[in-house]
């Protein structure tokens, strides 16, 4: 089965892709937030319907106590491949910051040119898309897949993925495959291809500090009563040392070192950093003193503070003493940190720092190990060299700052390498108001996969 | 002009006082919150028209830039006084920590006794009601006042009176009296009434850092990205030392010891420090370690933070590095501190803690500075011994912690000296969801001030 024709129909046919890209972009799929439980369920059944028009006969909604899961297969050859991407998007808040409706997806003219506007578009709906719209021309030309594929689009991503590894563990059999296919990371650049071989890992913790039993009048008890921002402030403030490091007990412990060649093969890339942070309107690289921005991105685990809240936030003033704060917090892991143990090592720190008469309250939002790709299968040479072909330059093996626990449980769950290929830019703005995918992306994205799926129909 | 038959007609009419407060408390007037604004002109109108029932035939509205004050004069006597309170309340939120509709005030019984419970009950609607209804017993009764009375209502109190310097100095002439009475304050305890003689004042700030211009993914920025909310905290940790100081260069600069003699008199009320912070669900006290918890509350500034925002604070959890966190942070003045001096060291603790490429933004939400009532003035002994005369236990002069700046303006602007009486509770709730006022607070409020009127009539 010939590659060309696929190319060009994808090429002759990248108008209606497009639209049916904008129809999913339509569900408001946001997982973490229960309100939008039928949207998901509906985002779920559009995918199932999409699946079976390109052929994948026993597609199917996969019912979990959490969001669904979405599944098919078809397709016969050397290799089987599952390719996972997720359906679920982010909250759209702030929404007075978008400039349009988030789930009004549109096409955009822009000077770096066309993009397709809306929550979800690059992350992960847009790029989810681009493997089906290839799996569509390969069937549309040739009448059949170059490889046996199958299908799992998970709903919960975005918070925490609470079905998943029961899913896993219950379904085992049906989703082992040779090779897991990721379409859910980005280009290293405009015009590189990339392929993440190395993944952080993520704890996510909710802490809730509560001091008085009721919010107090800060004049009438302000002083001897404690105040639980105060409180909530001093814990955060301990969790970094004055160069940035990360001061909980055994924090580092399994953090490697990157190679001499994999750094000298980064400085290859010619990463911009000051262009990197230019475009957020930063100037200055935060985070630990003694490392480079790349390598804190992909190789150093972090600790950020995603959201805090205590107290009166409204229009003026109250001079209130509140009797709660609360923080999101979470941690990129990379190496062989272990999740578990850096979550407990935090809520020492927290109990450790209360004062006495306080309370806390904690709400985990995911443990997940990071994850080492193995690049030493020769799939993933080929695959590199498949990219390659589409893009105006090589691809590269590069790490990511995000972190995408799914390549980990295929691991530990199905014994199962992952690939992770995407399409995104770094000014997609996901997780951000006016979240975009350029039409460049999602049309050589296309192109990409029908290529891979050739390269790797013949084991290599 | 005898006080029995006016005390009597008190007794006589409570209900209708009580039905009187109930209309006034219906009245949303949040004066932090422009969306109350036409409430609050609502509040003033009320006020008013009550005036005028009672025989302040000049009583009106004076509208200012802000919300309107409410004036009127009546009666003849040796001793001119004017009295203070404010008609606007605090924002109800948290709304669904309620048992009951903030501004559907009620009658209610507890253990305790009666309360009338609704936003603004104790602050300060209930108070201001219960000098009307002492002159609404007065005239009556004697159809006058014993004494030259003026009033002065403001609807600005709990957002920082911003139209209050200016009215005072553009009517100075009209306002100025011998001394002014303020209903804002509380009873020492349930049996023992006070006069308030020291007074915190109170400088506010809202501090709003900016780090990146977007919210950005903290995978895919999170290291060298600054995150404000880590700088916020911070600063916030910053404020204060191990045992609880202040940290800011020269903020003890103008704070007195209490003499011996004053702390004496303290000890001698017998202060329950474990019922006063077990009754919030406390048991240890914050603060300056070297400082008991009733000279932190009357004698010693504080530092406290009264809200604080950034990221995503909603369901669920969304690995956002914000661009954006702010909080509202508020220090409570005594003895000579310079409000002014304060404020500026508080703003270079922060641009000096702020990393070059993050942004701040200031915004000032009142500077007054603490005063201290000139007790030495013989009208404090002879309204001293009228509140004896009427509680169960002797009235004490004492402190408070709360900030009435107008005590400090009709000093600094009208050269005028201030006496404090008010008779709420700790329990009151005020600034929480649930506020009440004990209908005996009413009730012997109400007796008090006819007594203070009586005992003030003739200079001493």
């Amino acid at each position: 089965m010939t590659l060309d024709p696929v190319l060009s129909h994808i090429d002759a046919n990248i108008e209606s892709a497009v639209e049916r890209l904008l129809r999913l972009l339509r569900i408001p799929s946001i997982s973490t937030d229960s309100a939008y439980r039928d949207e998901c369920r509906a985002a779920a059944d559009w995918l199932v319907e999409d699946l079976k028009e390109i052929g994948f006969v026993d597609a199917a909604r996969r019912d979990t106590p959490g969001h669904p899961m979405v599944t098919g297969t078809m397709g016969e050859g050397a290799r089987h491949l599952l390719f996972y991407g997720h359906y679920d998007v982010q909250p759209a808040d702030p929404l007075e910051l978008w400039d349009s409706p988030p789930f009004e997806p549109a096409l955009e003219d822009t000077p770096a040119g066309k993009v397709i506007r809306g929550r979800g578009a690059s992350d992960d709906k847009g790029q989810l898309m681009t493997f089906l719209e290839a799996c569509r021309a390969w069937v549309a030309v040739h009448g059949a897949l170059p490889a046996r594929v199958s299908i799992l689009f998970e709903g919960e991503e975005e918070s925490g993925s609470p079905s998943l590894v029961p899913f896993l563990r219950a379904h085992a059999d049906e989703l082992r495959a040779d090779l897991a296919l990721i379409c859910d990371t980005g280009l290293f650049d405009r015009d590189t291809p990339a392929i993440t071989t190395m993944l952080r890992g993520l704890v996510g913790e909710e802490v809730i500090i509560t001091g008085p039993d009721r919010d107090l009048h800060s004049g009438a008890y302000g002083g001897p009563a404690a105040n639980p921002i105060k409180v909530l402030s001093r814990i955060i403030a301990s969790l970094h040392d004055e160069d940035g490091r990360v001061t909980l007990p055994g924090f580092y412990d399994g953090v490697p070192e990157i190679s001499d060649e994999m750094r000298a093969q980064w400085e290859g890339l010619g990463f911009d950093a000051e262009g990197f942070l230019g475009a957020v309107g930063l100037s200055r690289p935060a985070g630990e003193a003694d490392r480079g921005p790349l390598e804190m991105l992909w190789a150093r685990p972090t600790c950020e503070v995603n959201g805090i809240a205590g107290g009166y936030a409204g229009a003026g003033f109250k001079t209130v003493l509140p009797s709660k704060a609360s923080a999101k917090i979470s941690f990129r892991l990379v190496g062989r940190q272990d999740p578990l143990a850096i979550r407990d090592a935090f809520r020492a720190r927290v109990r450790e720092m209360l004062p006495e008469d306080c309370k806390v309250e904690f709400h985990e939002h995911g443990a997940a190990p990071a994850s080492v790709m193995a690049t030493d299968d020769p799939a993933f040479e080929t695959a590199r060299q498949a990219l390659s072909a589409e893009w105006p330059r090589p691809a590269a093996f590069v790490g990511a700052g995000g972190s995408i626990p799914i390549a980990g449980y295929f691991k530990t769950e199905l014994g199962m390498d992952s690939m992770l290929i995407g399409f995104g830019n770094d000014d997609d703005l996901i997780h951000s108001p006016n979240e975009k995918y350029d039409l460049r992306s999602f049309h050589k994205g296309i192109r990409s996969w029908a290529r891979v799926l050739a390269a790797l129909s013949e084991k290599g």
